[in-house]
């Protein structure tokens, strides 16, 4: 099992210079603005499939590695010891929309370990969902932290913490065990050191690290093809791509592309968005894990790129093509709902 | 008086390949995003000061044109006509917040040129303004065309049109003299002909004309500095320009870039942000007037950018830095409000 991606496909990934435009938006006859990036396919023994701009600078993951850091959650018995089903590891692994039934699942699932709304320490959130946050408002509510898109994530690092008997406070800090935990098992799965990557703290106040694109897609499509791997963990990658195939609403929600690309891919496609225009994604029939990040951070861009991936990755059929049409080319619309625009992969990208 | 901008600063304006990094976005120990851009400031005879970038390509102006677009509004008579204040001369300018305010004084000027809210063909648009939107769904409001960020744009189009005689049913259209009228001030006034120039549609359903930034920031020059223009067209500029500066709030609203940097300057900078990464701006006591985009359309990296061409200018005293600061760099903050990164200018558009 190779701990590092192949050096033969590392040396020829990185061109000179600017990243490569893979989004452009029109709007009638020209061209409005332009998205650069990066992407990388990679296969379960480290070899990249494609490539597309430079995939071996560190880039910060954001959620979008959301999948593998609910590997602990299963690995360690916390799960199962709590009884959770696909609705809760789907919710471990999401950026969710803060709709009640996000908010619900959360908030049964903290009862059931004994917590509360009070020991999430990932701060308060008004729903992504536009309408449950108006919702709200209407009710007078104010939002708590079972709205924030990563409550379910931060359920599940609670949960492995009761389970191992470690402390609950302060378990967003890297030295807590629960950090250090999944930093090993980030290093395990991308293959690579990470004890000096840079690191910065997330919205949800726990630690992201950098990690290349091409390490990330290595790390995903171990995720999604684990028979190589340890049996343990090999059994937690299976029982989270199952959840996540299963229950695409609750790694999402309303309107939202991951829920969507899983819902009609039947989850041949496993996609997870990160802030800042981050994507990572697992085909576990194909052995195959991708990783792209937009330059410029825009998750309009980076939506478009990750679909363009799929038709790469040829996991779309003529009909998924169809339902998907508006996150592979996305229209641009006016206040009055005319169409006047664009968001499409460049004729670079698209193929 | 130049109908062009000199061809000896355009000559060396535009350097092969990509526009530069002009703004960079950091979390912890790294740099997570990038953003490219243009920008140019130029004086009122057409001579490029500075540069960053290419300035010579089309850029949709979108909203950052308003002062330009407002010109006919007052040089036809139709502001004096109806006795028209700052207040509104300055909400013909606005891409505003859709707060209390706005819409109200909207509503007041529709009803003063004998027209409604029926006959604004923006669009409905819920308030920019989070906690105003928020308020409106709390009462069971649903928001209309007032709220549109652009209705008091339009409220300017509908008062010179029923001034001239004009239908006002279609006013948005290209053929509709209201959008001719503004067709051949913005050619008179950025000195270019724009008959073939890329058109689109813009979010509140007007033509939205692609000019090169030099070419803009000549308009705006000469917006600022109009000394060299027809008298009619002088003083409109001048009435407009004093409105923006008497009343920045109605330009944008609370919390808005546009709005704390004209009030904190006194008008001195005169700044309106458009779409997908625009601005304009026009420095009156200096002569000069400015054009800037952000590639990818990102409003966070513009707002920054227009902040450095600011300092580049001269405009900001010390006090006027301190005041603006978060404007100049920017913080990053998670959910529990800590900050963690920041938005900035890159060492070499900085200076």
């Amino acid at each position: 099992m190779p701990n590092e991606i192949k050096p033969a496909a590392r040396a020829d990934i990185a061109p000179a210079g600017a990243n490569p435009v893979l989004v452009e938006v029109t709007r009638g006859a020209a061209v409005e603005s332009r998205h650069r990036g990066s992407a990388v396919i990679v296969d379960a023994r480290g070899t990249v499939v494609a490539r597309w701009g430079d995939a071996t600078r560190p880039v910060y993951p954001r959620s979008a590695v959301k999948p593998l850091q609910a590997i602990p959650l299963v690995e360690t018995g916390a799960a199962e010891s709590f009884g959770l089903g696909d609705d809760e590891i789907a919710l471990a692994c999401a950026s969710h929309n803060g709709e009640t039934r996000h908010a619900e699942t959360a908030t049964r699932w903290l009862h059931a370990i004994g917590l509360g709304v009070e020991d999430l320490e990932c701060g308060p959130q008004w729903p992504n969902h536009e309408d449950t946050a108006r919702a709200l408002a209407k009710a007078g509510v104010m939002p708590t932290a079972l709205h924030n898109n990563c409550s379910g994530k931060h359920a599940g690092f609670l949960t492995t913490a009761v389970h191992k008997g470690e402390a609950t406070k302060g378990y967003v800090r890297i030295e807590h065990p629960v950090q250090q935990r999944i930093l090993g098992t980030l290093e395990a799965m991308c293959g690579l050191d990470l004890s000096d990557a840079p690191r910065g703290i997330d919205g949800c106040a726990i630690p992201t690290i950098a990690i290349p694109l091409e390490n990330l897609a290595y790390g995903m499509a171990r995720f999604g093809a684990p028979d190589a791997l340890p049996a343990a963990r090999a059994d937690a990658c299976r029982r989270i791509a199952g959840a996540m195939a299963a229950q695409p609403f609750m790694v999402a929600g309303s309107g939202r592309y991951c829920t969507d690309v899983m819902r009609v891919t039947g989850g041949a496609a496993l996609v997870k968005t990160g802030a800042e225009g981050v994507f990572c994604a697992a085909f576990p029939e194909y052995g195959l894990g991708a990783a792209l990040k937009c330059d410029d951070g825009a998750k309009r861009a980076a939506e478009v790129m990750m679909s363009a991936v799929l038709r790469h990755v040829g996991v779309l059929s003529e009909e998924m093509e169809a339902e998907l049409a508006d996150w592979i080319t996305a229209p641009v619309t006016n206040r009055n709902g005319e169409t006047v625009g664009e968001i499409r992969a460049t004729a670079e990208f698209a193929g």
